[in-house]
This record gives C-alpha cells, sequence and structure tokens, in this order.
C-alpha cells in the first residue's frame, strides 16, 4: 500500500481528504498534520472519526518524511516551501491551495499580492484538470488541484470551447456554492443566524478564482477568454452550481450541442451530461465526485444557458484531488471514488 | 374605514394580504374568500391568526359585494370574470395574478395559452409599479400588480433604463427565489426533504415572467429590450435576489452610475441604494416593503452588474399591492408598510 | 415622549430591542451604547436598520444620563455597577441579563461563580414576569427580565402549579432553542456548516436556566419544586418549544385541565391556550409576544405533556422587556407589541 | 452473488436500500418493484442514480421470484401478503414495515385498526434488532426490522435494563426526527415552507411506535416497562436523537453507569459510547449505520439523562435492514455498512 499524507488535515478539505482515503483500497493514510491541533487526534477534532480512525497530528516535515504522496489542503501562500521540501525529497505533491495555480507571476501578484518564491517549482508543477489535460498530469509531481468555482466552470464551457463555437469576450459565469467552501474559520458571514435564510452575492469582481478561470478557459480555447464571474453564499452545507451564459458564434441547434457535449465526455467516469429537459442540481450530485451538466437555451434561441453543478468538497477539492494522484500513481481513475449521491 | 376585501385568501400571498392589512389604519378587512375552505375561519387554517382575526372564509361575490377595495390572490386565468363584476360594481381591482399585466394579447396566447376574456378590460387596466408609473395609477380601478420576479429586476434596472446608458439586446437576469414564491400547493419540488440542501434553476427559457419583464423594461426604455432570464429556487422561505449583468454603451464611472441610482430614487421610500461596496442580501429586506440595490463593476471595469433583492411575499406581492391600493386612495404610500427588517 | 436607551445594543437581543422599540408610539430611543462599536451607526452593524434610524453607539453613562428607562441587554455579571448607576439616578433599569434574576445569594455564586456586589440592590429588584406578578413589578424601578427557556417553561407550568395539580419532585422540561438564542458571538457550535442539518442537546444538567426555573416554580407553587432540564441546539433561527413532563397527582381529566388553562390566562395578552387537539409550534408564535400552550396525555392517560413556545427574542427576551417597560409606566401592556406571526 | 430484490423501491427507504446495496459486495439487486412506478428506471425518478444503475420498476411478483432475499419497504398493512408469498417459495423476508412487530394480535388492532391475516406467519417472524437478539434472528426467514424511533430508543436503555438499573413505570422518551422519516408523500407539514424555521412534536400519545418500543423493552428487561413518548419533526433531512429521561433504582456513580455501556457495546461494530462529557449529536451518524450514546446526569444526580442518536434511512431502516439481512446469510455483519459520517 502506498503511503499518502494530508497537510493541514483539521479544515473542512483536510478532514474530507481523510473520509475518502480511508475508503480508497490501494493507499494507507500514513500522517496527517496541523498546526493548530498539533498532538490531538482527528476523532477528538471531528467526532465522526470517532471509532474509525486513530490518527494524531503531526508537523508537516513528519508527514512528508512517512508519505509518497503528500496532499497539502492549505491556505493560499503557504504550499510553496512544502513543494520545495516534496520535490527535494522527489515526492508527489497534490497543492489543493492555489500557490501553483497561476502560471503568470504578474497575475499571482495581482490577485495575491506576493511573487513566486520557487519559479523552478512553478514551471515543474501543473493545473490538473483530469477531463482537461489528464496525459499531461501524469508527467508530473507538482500538481495544483483546480479550486471549486473554476472546476464547475471549466467543465460546464470545455466542450464549446475546443470546438469554437462561442464568443470569448465575456461569458457570464453566475455561481452559487454552499457555505463549506468558506471553510472553518469562524466569520460573521458564515455564522449560523446571519446565513440561515439569507442569500447574497459576494467578491463581486474581485474573487481570487476570475484569474484562475481565464487561465484555463483561454487554455482550452487556445486564445484569451474574457469572463464576468459573481460568487454567491447558498444557506446548505454543500455543493456548487454555476449557470453560464455564452452567445454561439453562429446559429444554434441545440441537440448538435448535446450530441457535441456526450460524445465529448462520453468516456469520462464522472461527468453526467443530463438528457435534453432535464436541469443539473446540487442534490444530484452531493457526496460524489461528479459534474453533472444541463444545456438550455434562452427563450429567444440565441443564448446558450449551461447549468454545471459538483460538490465543492469533493470533485471541487478533496475528491478531484483523489483523482489526480489515481492518475499519477496509475491506478483507475474511479479508485475510492465510486461515490452515489443519497437521494436526501 | 374603508372596507377591503381579499379573493383567494387562503394561499401564501392572500394569507400575507391579510397579515399585513391587519396592521393598516384606513382599511378593515371586511371579507375574504376561497373557494377551499369556504365557511371556515382563517384562524383554523393559518393558526398565527389565532386569537388574532375572527375573519371567515367566505364567497367571491360577497367579497365583491361587501367592499370597496378587492384583492385577487389567485392562479391566472380566474381574474378576468372577477375584474367584469367588479367593474360593474364600479368597485377597485387589485389583482395580484397575471390576466392583467400583459398588454399584448398575442404574447398573453403565447405564454398563457388562452386569450382575452374582456378586451375592454386589459384597456382600462394598469400595469402598476409605482416607482415607474405612479401617477398613471391614481387614474385606474383595475391594477395589474407585478409579479415578484419582475419587480426586482425593473427596479433594478431602471435608472439605466431611462437614461439609456446601456445595451439593450441582451441583458442578463440570473434570479433566485424561496419557497413561498412557489406557493402552498404541494409539489415534490417544494417538498421538505427535496428542496433541503438543494439549490437548482428551472422554467430555463419559458418562465412566464420573461414577457412580463420584457414589457416593462421596454416601457422603461421606451425601445425594445431583450433579456435572458433564469429563476433558480433557494432553499429559503422569504426572499428573492437578482443578479443582473449589462452592458454599459459607453466608458463606465460606477460612483456617477451610483450617484444616478440615488438621485433618481431619493423620493423613494421604499428603495435603498446601498452604497458603493455594500453588497445587496436578502436578509436586509426580509418582512419588508423594500427594494435594495448595490452597484458593482466587473473585475475588467467593462461590465455593470446590478444586484437587486426584495421580499418576495412583500414588495413582490401583498406589500406592493397595499402600496398601489394606497396610491389609488390617495392615502400615505408608506401607510401600513412601515415595516423593519428583523436582524436575523 | 418617554426617552429609552439600550446598553449593549449590537447583540442581538439588543438589535431586536431598537426594532421593536421604534415602532413603539410611547417611548423614543434617545441613546444607545456599545463597548465593541462606540461611535458607529447602528445601521452600518445591522443593515436592516439602513435608511429606518440614524442611532449612533455612545457610551454606558450617557445611555444613563440621557435616558428615563435604560435596558441593558449584557453578558452576565455586567448589569450590577449600571444598577447601582441607575439606581443613583433614580431611573429604570430593565436588565435582560442574569445579574438580578436569582434571589439567593448562595445559588447566584454556585452557578455564576461571583457573588452579589450590590446586595441592597437584590433586595430591591423583582424577577419579572407579568403573568406571575403583574402588580409587584409596578413598584420596582430594578427588573430581572426572565430567560428564555424559564418563560417558556414557567408560563407553560403555572396553572397547574397555582393549583397544586402536579407531582413536585421532578418534572421533565426537554426544551429546544434556535441559534439566535446563542447570541451574535462566533462559535464552532454556531458555524453554519456545523449546525445545519444538525441537532443536539447541550449543558445538561449545567444550564444556567436550572435555578432559575427551579426559584420561579418554587415561588408560584409556593413549594419547592425540582426539574430536569435539557436544552437542545435547533437549526432554526428562531423560536423556543418546552415539552414538559409532569405527574398528576390525581386521575387527570383533560378537559378540566384545559378549561383550567383557559381560565388562567383568560385576560392575558399574550397567551394562548390551543384547543385541545391542537399542537402547539415554534412557527405560529415566531415574531411575536406570544406564548402558545398546548395540553396532551401521554397514551395510557396517566401523564401530562404540556408544548410550550415562544419566540426567544420576543416574549424570551426583548418583548418581555418591553412589556415589562409597558406595565411600570402605566401603558398599554401591549403597546410596540401587537405582532401577527407570519404564516411562513 | 445472492440476489436480492426491494418492493416499495421509490419511496425514500426503497431508494437507500437500493444505494446502499449497490455498495455490497456480496449481494446484487435483482429486482425492484413499485407499483406507482411501474415499468419506469429507477434513475428516472431519483435523479443521483443516473448513470449509476439501469434498474427498471417491475412488480412484486417479478421480484420475489427472481432473489433470494425480498426487502419489502411499504406502508403498513401491505407485507403480510408478501410474507405469505414469499414464506412459500422459501425465500427470506426482511419488512420494513411494521406488520410483524407486534407481537400481541390485541395490540395491533388497537393501534393499527386490523387484525393479523396470518397468524401462523406472525409465530415464524421475529422482531430483529441485532444488538439484542442476534442469535436468534439467524433461524428465521421472516424479519421485522425494527421502527426507526424504537431503534434509538431501545439501544438508548438496553444496557439498564438488562442490568435491572431503572424503574420501569414510566421512562419518558423526547424524540426528534428528521424530514425523511415522514416520507415522499406530500403532506403540508413536508411543505418546504411550512416545515423550514419550523419545529413541534406530533402524534402525541398516539404514535404507533408506542407499542413497539414497550414491547421491545419489556422483553429486553423481562417486566413490563411503561414509557412517555412524544416525536417532533426536525427540519433537516436526516438523523434522529432521543433525549431518555429515566430513574434510577439506587444511587448513581454516573462512571459506572458509563463502563456497564462500554462493556455491553464492546463487540458491537455500530454503537459507539461515548466519553463521559461528550453528547451525541445527529451530525455524527449522518449517513452511517452507527448508533451513538451519550449518558449523563441530571444537576441533582438523581436522575438519568441518555442521549441516543441515529441515522433514521440507515440504522433506523434500509441499513438495519442490511445488517439482518448480513447476519441471516452469515455474512460479515459490516459488510455494504462501513460508511463514515461526513464532517459536514
Amino acid at each position: 500500500m502506498l503511503k499518502v499524507g494530508i497537510i493541514g488535515a483539521t479544515g473542512y478539505v483536510g478532514a474530507e481528504l481523510i473520509r475518502l482515503l480511508l475508503n480508497h483500497s490501494k493507499v494507507t493514510i500514513e500522517a496527517i498534520s496541523s498546526i493548530s491541533y498539533e498532538g490531538e487526534e482527528i476523532s477528538s477534532i471531528y467526532k465522526n472519526f470517532y471509532g474509525v480512525t486513530n490518527l494524531i497530528c503531526e508537523n508537516q516535515e513528519e508527514v512528508i518524511e512517512k508519505c509518497d504522496v503528500i496532499f497539502a489542503a492549505l491556505p493560499h501562500g503557504l504550499s510553496e516551501e512544502i513543494a520545495e521540501l516534496v520535490n527535494k525529497n522527489n515526492k508527489i505533491l497534490i497543492d489543493l491551495g492555489a500557490d501553483f495555480r497561476l502560471n503568470n507571476e504578474y497575475e499571482y501578484e495581482r490577485w495575491y499580492g506576493k511573487k513566486f518564491l520557487y519559479k523552478n517549482l512553478h514551471k515543474s508543477s501543473i493545473y490538473a484538470l483530469p477531463e482537461h489535460n489528464r496525459e499531461k498530469i501524469k508527467e508530473h509531481k507538482i500538481i495544483a488541484n483546480p479550486g471549486c468555482y473554476p472546476t464547475s466552470i471549466e467543465l460546464g464551457l470545455m466542450p464549446l470551447l475546443k470546438n469554437s463555437l462561442i464568443k470569448l469576450d465575456n461569458i457570464i459565469c453566475d455561481s452559487k456554492s454552499g457555505a463549506t467552501g468558506a471553510g472553518r474559520g469562524l466569520t460573521l458571514k458564515s455564522h449560523y443566524a446571519e446565513l440561515n435564510e439569507n442569500f447574497s452575492p459576494y467578491g463581486i469582481g474581485s474573487h481570487r478564482h476570475i484569474p484562475e478561470i481565464e487561465q484555463c478557459l483561454s487554455d482550452i480555447a487556445e486564445e484569451e477568454v474574457k469572463i464576468t464571474f459573481t460568487p454567491h453564499l447558498l444557506p446548505i452545507n454543500r455543493g456548487i452550481l454555476s449557470t453560464i451564459y455564452c452567445t454561439p458564434n453562429k446559429e444554434v441547434n441545440i441537440k448538435e450541442i448535446h450530441k457535441l457535449y456526450c460524445d465529448f465526455y462520453k468516456n469520462e467516469s464522472f461527468i453526467n451530461v443530463l438528457e435534453l429537459g432535464d436541469i443539473a442540481s446540487i442534490k444530484d450530485v452531493k457526496y460524489t465526485n461528479n459534474c453533472n451538466i444541463s444545456l438550455h437555451l434562452n427563450h429567444r434561441g440565441d443564448g446558450l444557458i449551461i447549468v454545471s453543478t459538483i460538490d465543492n468538497m469533493i470533485k471541487g477539492a478533496a475528491g478531484q484531488a483523489i483523482q489526480n494522484m489515481n492518475i499519477i500513481l496509475g491506478l483507475k481513475e474511479t479508485e475510492g471514488l465510486k461515490l452515489v449521491a443519497t437521494c436526501n
């Protein structure tokens, strides 16, 4: 059994990695770390692990030393040093933070306020969206796992962009996310009595997923893509639904578009293109690594609406990270990820 | 005290009218009707009225006979006959249904599948959005109260359209509504275990508010306005938030746009234009007749994003209906509607 | 207009006091204070007050100086010094905290870990549950407003205790409260993703409302009453529902008990004794100062079950405080409190 | 692979059986049935099964004919005929309804309003709570799977009753359940806008789980046990938490009680006795077959409070049914049921 470790194990994404990896038959969680909870059992922090695992939070260095594959689930800005250490030890890093997502240092500085620390590591890392660049991922050892919103949007638009079917100057991405996306850190915005029975956008025009989405979409289209992106906070625990508005280059036949999507994704285990008439909803992908996509026209028939939905904690974070690990290790891509959504 | 009556009193909108009118100091609820519950006390149907009112559901004819102003809160298709009767009796009808919202019979038939029954009544009726056409409303006795989604969108766009500041060929309206908007009728979509922890769009390209929105926006702009409208169902009870995307005709200065909105709405009791930097949220308007509007630019600065939020049951239905009644009766527009949102 | 002030205005209870007092026709809010937000507008902290009030947070001394009636909505341990100052200035204090609720200093020390600071003030203060001791309240100037859980339980049991109808050695009080009861302070327990879709008891055997409930019930019964009290946290914003189990002294006739309750509360504006067969629910009292009570037998007919429900923020805090103020000032008890619950 | 079938596959419990059995490595779902949806794919009814299974609803007879083990998830009153047919075919029936839960025909008639149809089948059936009577279950072919509330209460009290430590004349069981417990059938009580932000008890003194609980507790205690049971409906999807109040026979040492529970359940895979000081909560068992139990004293130390929590759809229905199947088939009891609760 291959040994994997998790740095930042006590955040929501770290805990989800533990939960999913406990059911992975080819790897074993050898070590986990947490700065805030070093020395404590994970089952005393997350009671759902009571009776399930005895893992104790160690420090980062121990995790890197003991494991072959290291997952880092940390706030941005903390992964570069880890990557340097992992790299020296010739191990594999799957980074769920933002440090290696942007290729352009200028953009990184603009949106994150700091420069690249180890430029060479950035060159040898890859933004790993399996459905887009699976083959290239295999050759890398520093993996930038995509953000949650970007995953939903990039998968939703990929077939159109690869086939140059839409205008690229202003794709509207109106996204809505459950509360786990905001993490375990206490904020007034995530205080129960504030978020419950409430709904609103945030970070309009300033959310750090914007450059990531534009970079990946441009990479897919092989041309500059411009978006408008508005994230909203939903009073639910999990799930992202992105409603994407774009304008076709020429007259649209929705059945052809639908066929294109079905063909494009026909070998993908985690992508469901719904039948025409059906509408994607968060419930049907919750607790899975799936992305459900439905396709629609506006009432005049001159605008395309794509609805793309994922579980932000799984396909939008921990699940996709495991999918990327499976790819790198040459395992079956669905290993540990054959999850069926609950009916309710 | 003027006598008012409510036809369709046992639906959510009817019950909300009762609740609000009980606190109105210039009118008294003289009679209510319900087909399903004729003869029953409203307080046995809605327990929140226990000890508050002894109103008993009668039939429509009695309501019309006894009252000076009649509110109709019915599914579409049932108000025309009522209007005919109200008109004959020379009384006032405020219709919260869709029967009198569309001026164009062709459009009405296209979206609602039926023709106008009494064409003359349609001519003498008015689509009554006070902030748009307050003066004209005063002269009418058949009032089409705007739909909930349309209200949020029309108020959000009015200052831009009146000043010809944006392109009219495709305004994107991404709207989200709480569950009361779907009414009290039982459906799987509104079954608790189905909607809770879920989120998705519905009626894409086919929602009947589309022609209403386009008609009103075109009326405001005095030019044809085309929209793409996608409604979504939120797992909350009340509130609508519309995120509206439009493209300025010329370079945008957000401060000027903000000033324009503030000036435009400065005498309006129910419209709050938030300060730049603030973002409208459902919580702040819940249980009020207010519409809160916030203004934003996308990250490139070339796209405008307007966030407009109302309580779908109040400014989106019962509250606006009372506002319209106040206007017609020459009362203070805020009478019975000085509602302060709860903090939680 | 009498001048009232609120110390601790930026907590949930303080904000609810503002909201309710803004609609009170006989008093005006002259000043508010907050340690954390001194100098800030309340409408910048609670956006629902935007456009409604321009009140600015001052300091405590200013509030006491400017106002005739002072409400204190503070964590326990902070009200005694305020009471001393209010007393010296011969004004009225309505304390929504716990400092003056327990008469017995030994009990206070046992549960709160500190002694009385000003013993004489405790003697001249009163635990003010209007339905129990309305007449006495009028003579006092330091008012201990009851806790939220205690209010629901005391009102639920009063008619039985006054008539010596039940055993007093172990009344089971199983109470459930919405999240606002835990306040605005950030805790993991109130973090959205933790509380949502969750439910559990807390403070079993140790909640500080226990001695308060036992003291008041014993005072009502004029004999020692022993309870077992378990509070639970509900994933809703507002409302408390207490399910109370007690054993009759003799054979029970539920119709007689029901008649007893109806007679006992027949002159009370805020207490609704539901008809036999109906069951009290939180929804029907939310956003009101009401307490709804329903009466039941267990399946053997030998045990009484009382369901008592209030809005924890209103009858359980701000509303009852205003009711107490009305009593002291000789105003109509319902002034500012004629609130109708929403249907949803 | 053994063939299993599900009759009543389109209710919530039936669908949960499908979801769980799809991950069972020793059995395969051979057929499912539904009266309402005969001929339809399950994935068109529950979209979460899209791309996961092609099962089509057949009729009952086909399910019985094709399968070795038949699960029936039907409203009460429909299982006896199925049992007769299964019995004739010498197959195994695991009934998730109430038809075989009560041994006493008089009680059955009192609570369900009908007599036993096949008395001999009742004699050869067993009420199957594995932690109570695992060995006996193995010898039976008609299995009455316990109800959801009863499971939580029986597991919570078993160690006390087996050791005669508490008074049996009136154990108070205050239970709270999520909305899935009410099923998929549309009712006003489960309408989103009615249940959301609401909470109340129902079926006080009349819920049909009462005789089941008293029968099983009496069977465990080998003496008549009397309870008072009050179920409440929680605004969450899943989970039951029962707060159980009982009085010890003699002075209580909570540490000894705790040790007793730990010892009693030490070999049980699905029962977690929490450490003293911890409190059971629904979140920690959601989506698992576990029952978490925490033990508490009231503030006087003379009353025991047991908090017992399960997922009503799993340990309270589908999971326990699979556990019972595993027992009968001689499989590992945890097969298909190694589920880890999500952190949120």
